[in-house]
């Protein structure tokens, strides 16, 4: 684990993209676990940047979310495109 | 380190895309290193699929071989395709 001040903006961003397309799937992150076979604690990791996804688990996250991983991952890059642009905070970048 | 025959066909397929975009690029297994600030032995083992990557990880290889985390896994997941639909060797892919 390490503190989401000091990962890259893909992975902090990684988090956002994840917190947002489980929105749009209308799942908690308890029924997002249940369907990507991941802990429930882990997910909110993910989504706070404080833990590094691998390859395996964005793979897991995709399926979870009716999408791919390299979408899972443009999505990510748009945010990160976004927080570099506008300098805004991430949590108050809509979808 | 897994071995590439229990992973998933994102996985070993991932290895083939980074060995095609550092062909591309022209590039050895050390010359990828250097740039990606990774181990060489370390790389082969990505592009064998005997290693999962992070996202950390995937980043610092996409900037190396001049690409985004999103277009060398859409490159993954092409060939992930391709396999499926033809069935044929990994190593018999043609970029």
């Amino acid at each position: 684990m390490q503190s989401s001040t000091t990962v890259s903006p893909l992975i902090s961003s990684f988090g956002l993209a994840v917190r947002q397309l489980r929105g749009r799937e209308g799942l908690s992150q308890e029924r997002l676990a249940e369907r990507a076979n991941l802990n429930r604690s882990y997910i909110g990791e993910l989504e706070r940047g404080e833990a590094i996804a691998s390859l395996l688990t964005l793979e897991k996250l995709a399926q979870a979310l009716n999408s791919r991983p390299s979408h899972l991952l443009s999505h990510t890059e748009r945010i990160v495109q976004k927080r570099h642009v506008y300098g805004i905070a991430l949590t108050s970048i809509a979808c």
